[in-house]
């Protein structure tokens, strides 16, 4: 999906919100788990009751992963199923993947390649290892680089805010020496909830490329604030809920609390688009 | 594995080579690709071959993944020929995973957990998001993260060096900062060889850590630079060939080929574990 069709998307359905599939085979309803692929019966009804409210969805590949080949197997069918709905969302391979270029290639080839199990539109990727690490995500039409840039969690303090002798810290760097290599048609940054009080910063420093803001819901950021300082002309927001909406309830009912869950933050997302999108 | 099993295998097999099995489909001998698996085949072709001269197996996710749940399978067959050879070798996922806490908890258990597919001994970790995302590697017994440090490609000039105000670069806060999230029992760096003069600062830094090398082989590095600035008392070091020892032949004959570039390196390790390991 190219830019402009994420836009029209988001206009369309007044939603800028990503739905993470982090669909942990522990936390999924028990009426389920009899089920032959339990995940992706889970997934599935998260995708239909979402849908209408949603313009993307993530599943963290660590969820999968741990579930061995059984897990990479939901993870297959869920990604056929939300094929059949190109037009409808965006999906984004949350896999934090990032190696020497040779390899790199492999990965995108994994994840973004029309003729591998796995056709994301985009996937995010983790930058510690430089440009030879990022090109080769960036080389497949309409797909996407969603790049670590300033992360939700507590660790995030560890070396994202690393400064070097001009003050500039190393969040900075990577926003800034990315554009080098990709451009707001293909480069997303990551750009954590929890650190809302840096997006009129990052705005400086990328003026209009989608940011992918994890962090709101069960880790606590505020979807108001990362609307007022991080919203854009083109909206410029992707803002991923996931244990919040997915996990609302674990009854047989779960799908329709999941749906109920979406709504009111598309309510808002609703409320802010007409505010901020400017 | 733990840390003296480790260091009783390499003194045994007078080897600290780590074999790379970037068994890329593209490059495997042609003959094998009318096999059922020919990655299989290929890696068990390539580790009987291979095995007296090598203490450590690290196959490259991406290699795997790129072949879709296909890829999958033949990782997790090689796994499972692995785990046989248990007491023989070290078994590295070269991953480079790393999330916020409760998701690397998700891909922890997916390649260090023996309930999973993949029971390796160690996985590749990317720093970038800090101790949340490093820690949940640690918990297992006799299993080790190796924390990215100083990678061996040409993208590791655009953050790695980046240095603080005190001149301090990162990949050296990297180093100082992890090791108050585990210790030299089960935390290794990945200090590429393409950066030989840089070791003797990293043995400042980390002295008795064991240090993962990839760049030698196809990436250039020196094995006996490596060893000279970078050798300690217990070795300290698993230099890895992937492309130099695997792909050294694409003839029916192959597996002899690798076994002999195997036993090359085994042979020069052989002298500087003698000249250096003091």
């Amino acid at each position: 999906m190219n830019r402009q069709e994420l836009i029209d998307l988001i206009k369309r359905k007044k939603s800028f919100l990503c739905v993470g599939l982090d669909s942990d085979i522990n936390k999924i309803p028990a009426h389920l788990l009899d089920r032959e692929d339990p995940i992706f019966e889970f997934n599935r009804a998260i995708i239909d009751a979402t849908l209408p409210f949603t313009v993307a969805y993530k599943p963290n590949l660590a969820f999968y992963e741990s579930c061995g080949i059984k897990g990479m197997l939901s993870l297959k069918k869920t990604m056929d199923y939300l094929s059949n709905l190109k037009k409808e969302c965006f999906t984004i391979a949350d896999a934090k993947r990032g190696d020497i270029g040779n390899t790199s290639e492999q990965y995108a080839k994994a994840f973004l390649s029309a003729e591998g199990d796995f056709d994301f539109d985009a996937m995010t990727i983790a930058p510690y290892m430089g440009e030879d690490s990022v090109k080769p995500f960036t080389i497949y039409k309409d797909k996407w680089v969603i790049l670590l840039a300033l992360t939700s969690n507590k660790g995030a303090n560890d070396f994202q805010f690393m400064e070097d002798i001009n003050g500039k810290p190393l969040f900075e760097k990577v926003i800034n020496k990315s554009q080098e290599w990709a451009t707001k048609d293909n480069l997303m940054f990551v750009c954590g909830a929890t650190q809302a009080n840096m997006f009129s910063k990052i705005r400086e420093l990328a003026p209009d490329s989608f940011l992918l803001v994890p962090g709101i819901g069960a880790q606590g950021g505020s979807l108001e604030e990362v609307s007022k300082y991080g919203m854009t002309k083109d909206c410029g927001l992707l803002v991923n809920s996931s244990r919040a909406i997915i996990f609302a309830n674990s009854s047989t009912d779960f799908a329709n609390f999941a749906q109920q869950e979406a709504q009111k933050v598309q309510e808002e997302m609703g409320k802010y688009l007409e505010l901020y999108m400017k």
